[in-house]
Formats: C-alpha cells, sequence, structure tokens
C-alpha cells in the first residue's frame, strides 16, 4: 500500500497490494499464529507480563536496572574533578536545605539532613539521569507537615516507606510510559512555574526578611507586608551573591580552563566566600548578616521503619497508622513521581528516558530512606539544576554530596554556621533565573502557535494554585487536545469520474474508527453525499486500523442510513480485523460490499469460524 | 491522493496528486483567505462563536431550540391514546416515587409531587427525546440530603436553581458534543447497573419490608437482614403484579387491537387493580397491604426561588448560602446532565442526538421547576422506562403526566391513598428487567471483545460505588483506551527495490504525530531501519494532519538521529500545514527534505512570512 502512493516518475519496483497482503500472511503463517491478525489489536496482558517475568533474570535486564553497571566502567579520571564539584556544589545547597524543609515540616532539623544522604547514595547506583538530585523538597515537605504536626515523626518515616514501595512497584510494573502524556508545553510550564516559585521564596531570605512561605503568592505577599526590615548587609551580600555567580558564569566559554572551573565552581566558591566572611566578621564580634545557625550533630540509627508507635500513651498498629495517613499514601507517590519525572524530562533535553528505570530508581530512594529516619524525598528541583549548572558528569557527585551530609552531620556542623542565609538564596535565584523557559515558550509560539495554551495554563495554575495541581491541570488540558483531535477526524473526499461524469465519491477517513469520532463522521459523510448526490459511495479504509464496537455500530447504521438514500455503497481497503468486526457485528450481509480482491471467501471462513 | 489508491483495473479517470492541490488552492483563493491553510487546524473560538450568535436570531435555530414547533403540528389523532395511557402510566409511578425521594432528601412528602410536574411541562416545549421523563430521581434525592438536612428546604430549591442556570449555560454554549466521549459499552453498563440498583431498592417493598436504603448492596443486605419479616400478602400481590405485566406484555405483538391496548397500559391497570383491590379489602376492614397512605393535598406557591434564608434566626445572603452548598453547586449540575444524557442515549437506538438541546430543556425544567419548589431535577430511568414500554409516541404524554401530578396534588390525593406500595415495586421491577442490556453486552463480546472491560468495569463500579462514580470510572477508563490508541500508532513499512537490489525504506505512520505518540514512533522508526540497513529513509506523511510542538521537536531529533547513522531521510507527501510547522522549528534547512514536486518555493515563501 505504502509504496504505490509514489508518484510514477520514480522508476522503483512498487510492492503492490496483493504482494504485502501475500507477505503479511505469509509473516502470520511464520509465527504460527493465524488468528491473531483477527483478534483484538489492544493490549494483551498475558504475553506482555510472561516476557516480561521471563526477563528479570537476564543480563540485559540487570544492565537496565542498574545503570551503574553501565557508566561506572566507562568512567574516565577527568570525571573526577567535574563530580566532585558539583557534588559539593549540591552538598552546600542541600544541608541549608534541608534543614529548612524539616522545619517546614514540623520535623526537628537534623531530619533534613537524614533524609538528604540515602537518597544520593541509591540514586548513583540506580538512577539514569546524571543531573538528578534525589532528597527533601519544599512540596514533600508540605504534604507531610499535616500528619507530622499532629501524629509525630514516626508518621512521616512509615509515609516515606509506602511511598517508596508504591513507586518501585509502578516501576517494576513498567508503568513509566504514562509520562509521556506529559508534553512538552506543560513539562516548559512546570518548569517555569517552578523556577518562579523556588526563586519567589528566597526573596526573603536575600532581604533578610522573616517568614516562612514557599508558594509563588504568599512569596511576595510576605516580601511586600515586611520589606520595611530588609537588613541592608543581607541584601548588599545577597545581590552581591548573584553579581559574583553571573559573572563567574560568564567565564564558562572564555578564558583558559582556570576560568572554566571557577565558573563551573561557583556555587561552591560564594558559598565558602560568604561563610569566610561571615566568620572574619565575628572575630570582630560583628553580626551583620542572617546565619544558618547550629545543626544538631551526630548520623541517624539504621532501622527498619515504625510499623508501630505510640501516640498519646496508646500503642498503634501498622494498619491504624496506614488508614490514619489516608489518601496521603496515593497521593505522594504520585506528586513524587511527577515531580521526579519532569525534572527528568526537562534535563534529558530531548533524549528518551527510561522513565520506569527512574521510578524503580525513585523508589528504591525512599525504602532505604526509611532505614534512615528519613522523610519521603524526591527529586528536587533546585539542586539538579545546580548540579548541572555545576557541569555534573556522572552520578557519581550524588556520593559526593552524601558524604559531605554524612561529614556535616558527624564533624562540620559548627563550619556550616556561618554561611549566610541570604548567600543560599543567591545561589537559589541565580540557578532558577536560567531555568525559566523563555526560549521554549518562543519555540513554542514560532512552531505550533495554539500549544501556548497549555504552557500558559500550566504556567499560571501552578503559580496559583500550586505545582501539583498546576501540573495535573495542565496535562488535563493537553489530554483533551488529544480527544478533541481523535474526535475531529480529517476526511479526504474525492470525485471519481467515467467519461461519462461523476460517477463515485471516494470518502477516506483519516484514522480509525472509535467511539468518540464516529458520530462527527456519520454526520460528514452523509451531509457530503447528499451534497454530491452521487449514487456510489467508496469508503476507503485504509487509514482504519481499528474499530471498537460503539463505532462499529454506528458506522453500521451509516451504510443503512446510506442505502435508505439511495446510495451504492462500497468498502475499499479496510484490513482484516476492520472488516472482520463489522462483520461479526452484521453477519454475513456486509461481506459483499468489500472490495479486497479476491479476500471475501477467506474472510467468511476465518470470521465465521469466531462467530459464537 | 485518495483517488489514487484503486487499483489500476477500476477504469475511471483518477484524480492526481497535483490535481487536488491545484483544487485545493483554489478552494482557498475562493474563500478569500490563503493563509487559512497554514494556520493552526485547532479550534478558532473567535468565528465560531460569531456565527453562534449570528444564529440566535433565524428560524433554523429557533426550531432547533424549540422541538415543540416539529412535532406538534405533524401530530396525529392517533397518538392521542397512547400518549394519554403512558402519561398516566408515568403519572402514577411518579407519584409514590416522588413522595419517596422527597422522604429520602430529608423534605415533606409533597415536595417530591411539586418536583413532578414542572418537569413534565417545560420538557414537552424543549424536548428532543419522546421517551424522556425529567422528575426527582433517587440520586438527585441523596445529593441534597445533607444540606436539607442541616440548612433546610430552601437550600434544595436553591441548588435546583443554581444546577439548571449551570446546565442552561452549558447547552447554550453548544457544550453538549461532551457527551460523545461516553461509548455504547459504559453507556450500556450504567444502563444495565441503574437497572439492578433500581429493581434492588424495590425488593423490600415487594415483600413488604422495612428499611429505605436504594443502593445496590445495601438493599440486599437489608433484605437479608429482614427476610424474617416478609409480608405474605404484599409478596403474593407483588408476585402477581409481575406475573400479570410479563403477562399483559407478551400480548403486545399479537391478538387484536384490544390486546396491544392492554399492553400498552399494563402498568395503569395493575395500578388501579390494586388500589381497587385495596379499597375492596379496606370496606371489609382489612388491611392486607402496605399502601402508599396520606398525601398532603394543596398546589405549590409560584414564587422566585430563595436567595435568601433564615437559618437559626440568622438572615443568609445569596452568596452565604452559595458558599455553604459548596462543590454540590459544580457536581449536581454534572451528575443531572450524565444521569439525562446516558438516558436519552440508551433510548435513541443509535440514532443521533442534539445533546446541546437536551441540556437546554434539562437547564429550563430546572429553572422553572425552582419556582414551584421542586428539588434538583433530572431524567428518570424508571419511568423514562415506563414511558418507553407504555408506547408513548410524543412528548405530549408528560403533560398528561403533569396534570396528573397537580389533580393528585389538588384532588385524588384520597385515591391515591390507596395504591399497594407492592404493585408500585412490581411495576419497577418488571421495567427493570427488560432494560438490562443482555444483548449489548453479547453484541459486545461478539463484535470487539476488548469492549467488555468498559462495560464490565462500569457495571461493577455503578453497584459497588454508586451509579454516578461508576460513571465516571467508566468514562475515564475508556479514555484511557482511546489514549492508548493514539499512542501506539501503527507504522506501515514497505522496501523499495531497484533493479540492483533493496535502495530505500518507506515507513508511513497511521496518524498525526502529537506528543504522547512520538517518542514510540522515534523509537519505532529507528529500530527498524537499523535492522534493515538501507541507505533512504523516506518518511511518508500522507496520514499526518497535524503535528504538535513536542512531536515537531522530538520528529526533527529522530530525522536528526537518522542523519547520524548514515541515512539520507526524505520526507513524503507531508500537507503544507505541517510542513509550515516543521520548517517554521528548524528554520530553513529542512527544506531540501521535502520532495513534493515544485511546492517548496512556494512553502519557503508562506512559511517565512510568519517567522518572526
Amino acid at each position: 500500500m505504502v509504496g504505490c502512493a509514489l508518484e510514477p516518475k520514480m522508476a522503483v519496483h512498487c510492492v503492490t497490494l496483493s504482494e504485502l497482503e501475500e507477505r503479511k500472511q505469509k509473516q502470520l503463517n511464520e509465527n504460527g499464529d493465524v488468528e491473531e491478525d483477527c483478534s483484538e489489536k489492544f493490549p494483551s496482558v498475558g504475553p506482555m507480563l510472561t516476557s516480561k517475568l521471563g526477563g528479570f533474570c537476564n543480563r540485559k535486564f540487570i544492565f537496565k536496572r542498574l545503570p551503574i553497571l553501565q557508566w561506572l566502567p566507562a568512567y574516565e579520571a577527568r570525571f573526577l574533578l567535574e563530580d566532585i564539584v558539583a557534588g559539593l556544589s549540591v552538598g552546600l545547597t542541600v544541608i541549608p536545605q534541608g534543614i529548612a524543609f524539616a522545619v517546614m515540616a514540623n520535623l526537628e532539623p537534623q531530619y533534613g539532613l537524614y533524609s538528604a544522604f540515602m537518597g544520593c547514595f541509591v540514586y548513583c547506583v540506580f538512577g539514569s539521569c546524571k543531573d538528578l538530585t534525589i532528597g527533601p523538597t519544599a512540596i514533600m515537605a508540605l504534604m507531610v507537615q499535616v500528619y507530622v504536626g499532629s501524629l509525630g515523626a514516626n508518621f512521616a518515616i512509615l509515609l516515606t516507606f509506602l511511598t517508596g514501595c508504591i513507586i518501585l512497584m509502578l516501576g517494576l510494573l513498567n508503568l513509566g510510559f504514562l509520562v509521556q502524556f506529559i508534553s512538552m508545553p506543560v513539562t516548559a510550564g512546570f518548569t517555569s512555574a517552578a523556577a518562579i516559585t523556588i526563586a519567589s521564596g528566597q526573596v526573603k531570605s536575600l532581604l533578610g526578611l522573616p517568614g516562612r512561605s514557599n508558594e509563588f503568592v504568599d512569596s511576595w505577599i510576605n516580601v511586600y507586608e515586611h520589606i520595611g526590615q530588609t537588613k541592608l548587609w543581607d541584601a548588599v551580600l545577597g545581590f552581591t551573591t548573584i553579581g559574583v555567580l553571573l559573572l563567574l558564569r560568564s567565564l564558562r566559554s572564555k578564558w583558559s580552563l582556570m576560568g572554566k572551573y571557577l565558573a563551573l565552581s561557583r556555587n561552591a566558591v560564594v558559598v565558602i566566600g560568604g561563610a569566610a566572611l561571615a566568620y572574619y566578621c565575628s572575630t570582630f564580634g560583628s553580626k551583620p548578616f542572617s546565619l544558618t545557625g547550629t545543626v544538631t550533630p551526630g548520623l541517624p540509627p539504621i532501622k527498619l521503619p515504625p510499623f508501630t508507635t505510640v501516640l498519646n500513651n496508646q500503642t498503634l498498629a501498622f494498619n491504624e497508622m496506614t488508614s490514619m495517613l489516608g489518601s496521603s499514601i496515593i497521593a505522594l507517590p504520585l506528586i513524587a513521581i511527577l515531580e521526579t519525572i519532569a525534572i527528568v524530562k526537562a534535563f534529558s533535553k530531548g533524549k528518551s528516558i527510561d522513565a520506569s528505570q527512574e521510578l524503580v530508581a525513585l523508589g528504591m530512594c525512599n525504602i532505604f530512606g526509611s532505614l534512615v529516619s528519613s522523610m519521603p524525598i524526591t527529586g528536587s528541583f533546585t539542586r539538579t539544576a545546580v548540579n548541572n549548572n555545576s557541569g555534573v558528569r556522572t552520578p557519581l557527585g550524588g556520593i559526593v554530596t552524601g558524604v559531605l551530609v554524612l561529614l556535616s552531620l558527624g564533624l562540620l556542623t559548627d563550619t556550616f554556621y556561618f554561611i549566610p542565609k541570604t548567600v543560599l538564596a543567591g545561589v537559589m535565584i541565580a540557578a532558577m533565573f536560567f531555568m525559566i523557559e523563555f526560549h521554549a515558550a518562543l519555540e513554542i509560539w514560532r512552531t505550533k502557535k495554539v500549544d501556548i495554551i497549555p504552557f500558559m495554563v500550566t504556567l499560571v495554575s501552578c503559580l496559583l494554585l500550586g505545582l501539583e495541581y498546576g501540573m495535573l491541570i495542565g496535562i488535563a488540558l493537553n489530554i483533551c487536545f488529544v480527544l478533541y483531535m481523535t474526535s475531529r477526524p480529517n476526511i479526504d473526499q474525492a470525485l471519481l469520474r467515467t467519461s461519462s461524469g461523476i460517477e463515485a465519491m471516494v470518502v477516506k477517513p483519516d484514522q480509525s474508527l472509535i467511539y468518540s469520532s464516529i458520530e462527527y463522521l456519520k454526520h460528514e459523510v452523509v451531509k457530503r453525499t447528499d451534497k454530491t448526490q452521487v449514487t456510489t459511495v467508496i469508503i476507503d479504509g485504509s487509514n482504519v486500523s481499528y474499530v471498537d464496537s460503539t463505532a462499529a455500530k454506528i458506522f453500521s447504521s451509516t451504510i443503512e442510513e446510506l442505502a435508505l438514500r439511495g446510495r451504492t455503497v462500497l468498502l475499499w481497503n479496510w484490513n482484516r480485523s476492520v472488516r472482520c468486526t463489522l462483520i461479526r457485528l452484521n453477519k454475513v450481509q456486509f461481506h459483499p460490499l468489500f472490495k479486497n480482491g479476491g479476500l471475501e471467501q477467506l474472510d467468511k471462513e476465518i470470521c465465521n469460524e469466531s462467530l459464537p
């Protein structure tokens, strides 16, 4: 079929229809599965599952599920410095962030650091995206704060374990393909909104204002209300930090190797510089900046997540705890997945990603995290951006981050005391600025104007309603676009003329017949044939690869309606599976309509066999 | 394009590609809108709205929006008797049902009758489905009971008004097309589940048991728990009623005209017979049956819906009332629409329905209903079935029902006192039995086995989780089927051979390029070309009528990837709008890839114009 659509000027041997049919038949026979062509095209879970189970043992599967086996043997010495620089930069970001998120979640500060290292180690083994760093995030912290506030830290840790199990399960079931329903405009909108939200949340720290909000609108209301309390030196140091960062970033492509490393390690440079400055001032007894402050030292205990807990002198069993956690057992994994996958998609720059593997990695991170009293963790947008900006080469950078966090817990809490908050805010704002996808928006506008709608809707909903709702709204809207498209098929039409004038009309829907489009199709076909008043209507089914029961029924009624209006209907080029469906619905009177060159007898035999 | 796919043995003059292009160009020029072809295919709201507004005034629009103008002039005298019989049957069903539903909604019994007549009158003017009867239903009663119980009847009436306004608005915005996303298996599943649920809810009345549940599971638990309290004479009369009804129904096609009318009026016959029997028994002072009992007489006052109300000695304003009603202001209209449309679809037997007009009618029914203290109303499954079974011919039957309800309120409350509840239960059960769609399930299984999944899922969810959730789950599941299908396009492939052997491979996706399918397509195309090791890959775009920005981007990366692997890529038969999108994304370097016979220059001119 395909080859024949070419124009005759190309002098090639063209495969004819009958040759193709023959070849297909031969293939079917070779597969020893003649029936398959007449059975449904839809997913047959059985064989899929079997092949999947069989696949658990082979070498390829192990390589796929442990990406470290792929990148570690190919590791080059020159990657090491870059990975260490990036790992340190991320580490220096995650320590104050972790503390802030733990406080936001009503947990003690050290829980933030407990959550920050295990994800790095585990992701290094299972992760396939070099930039992604998994750890505590603002959204996760917000999601658990209700339970922790009223029920205690044990619920957060149990939630980490359950979240991990659910995500791991989804990953092993290969449900990662679901992320292909997140389009580029939605991802771009989400990314931009996340960057704006995070940067907005840091403005207060940049100016040394009080307040704790991390939502876009609340952040700016907070800044507006407290702008009079701006701390001069915090603001000066903060804007200086941003300036220095932008300056160092511009060295990237210029100057020598020295300049390049300075550009890559710029985040670490300003943080260490800031801490040194604050320490220097403190030696004079002066405290011009808001500092990160005391972090309780000590490593977390390694133990199973709490499957029972004591609350108000009552011992709660596992099922009582889970029933108190309610719907968050479902919501938390979903949002963790959305966040991680959106980040991986944003950083994969158009390359195919193995989403199922990312789910496995994320699930593992949470399960192992729950052994060291972690709160639920997921991909962090900020730190992934820092990681990428710092020029990370492999997931090995995560090991450095993890070690740094462990060291900070064990030894360095005094050192981190001096990091000015405003410098960290500056680091985040500078990283976020380059994450707002102006270029993507421009590109979308240039290529396909209508796609700016999901972009803008996602962006605005994320800013106004929060990231998770915004993303869901964006996805739903974009699915509506797809549904609209499938419900309005294009119908090619042509008139076939003999020497004596118009004789027949060919209509050719451009997609399969499904319930959402069939009413429209019926309406159009009847309208168009009425308009031309031809005696014969040929319905060309070459693009129809599937027909569902609703469509089959209404399509049959279309043919009856055309017959009532005195038209002769011929069905041309319909594939066997669709022919079988229509014949099974309408019994044998449908047969004479199909004109496929000698296939009628074959159909009659095959389709009748499967009649009840 | 279309005509050329035919085999050469048909001796017809075939339209060539260039002819078609020429014709299209000519059409465009005639429309004075050359640009349109290069702009988006997607909905342009502007012109749609204009044409819609313009359409408000013309004769066709008025006929469409007032279907009574179509059927009343064509009314025949012989319809009258059938309409009266059906109207009486429905009336005799709605009176006890209305009372039961009002009690279920925590309202006084007469509110059920207030809700039962206005819908009939208004639908007669605006409705386009002869069978549908609008009035109080079990689901609507369940939905308002929370508010009425705590806040009073005024809230139910205000909710009626608001529900009406929202539905009317959706109807006037022509959003009725959304119902085409409800497929036949889902409708069949919903219908069957509704029939089973309603019949199950009547078993207790049939046996004279106490209890008030109307859900499937609860009904049977209730029957199981109270089976020992079965009232012998109620059960005997109930089963006799069902037997008589089935007997009378079988007269339909046999015997004389007399038998036919007996069959049609069988519901009224058994109800009047039952009432007479109960009255006869009462003259001896015997009361063997549970009776409908006293109905408070008197017509409702005609007044505006209560925009303010007094609750606990506090006057609540309109906005306070609406904020207390919360999300039910959205949920109630949606469920009312789902119920009505599902019923109309079930009774239209495959004919096209004007869903927007049904929304207008339903909205009007609720708005006018709120003037006579009605609770929210929608299409009633039971009574529509009774109406259809009784052989209604036009919506005029509704007038009879409405008058009967008004009479019953004014005069006949004493007469209805004697109707045994078990007879009404028998009427409903007998009607429901024929509404369970065994035949549809069989047909679905025979035509397309996979479609039995949405049917079964809808059926089971409706029974276990309630009708509204079950329907939503069914719709969502079926949309997943569509999404799955669009995400796995078929890719035709063929090898073009010259005399010196294999030279090029043609791949032809069978649908438009959208974000949900493009990753799969990329993967497949690269895999297949790697397998055959051809030097030239021709991607045939004849089925690609649309490309979104995500797909454009990843498609471009596919071409780059193929080029990296040393393949020459040619894009064949791509339509102009898609060519423009791809060229706008990739600038001019994409041009040489397209081979469409002299169109390159045209493209370059048109597409470059719209470049920023």
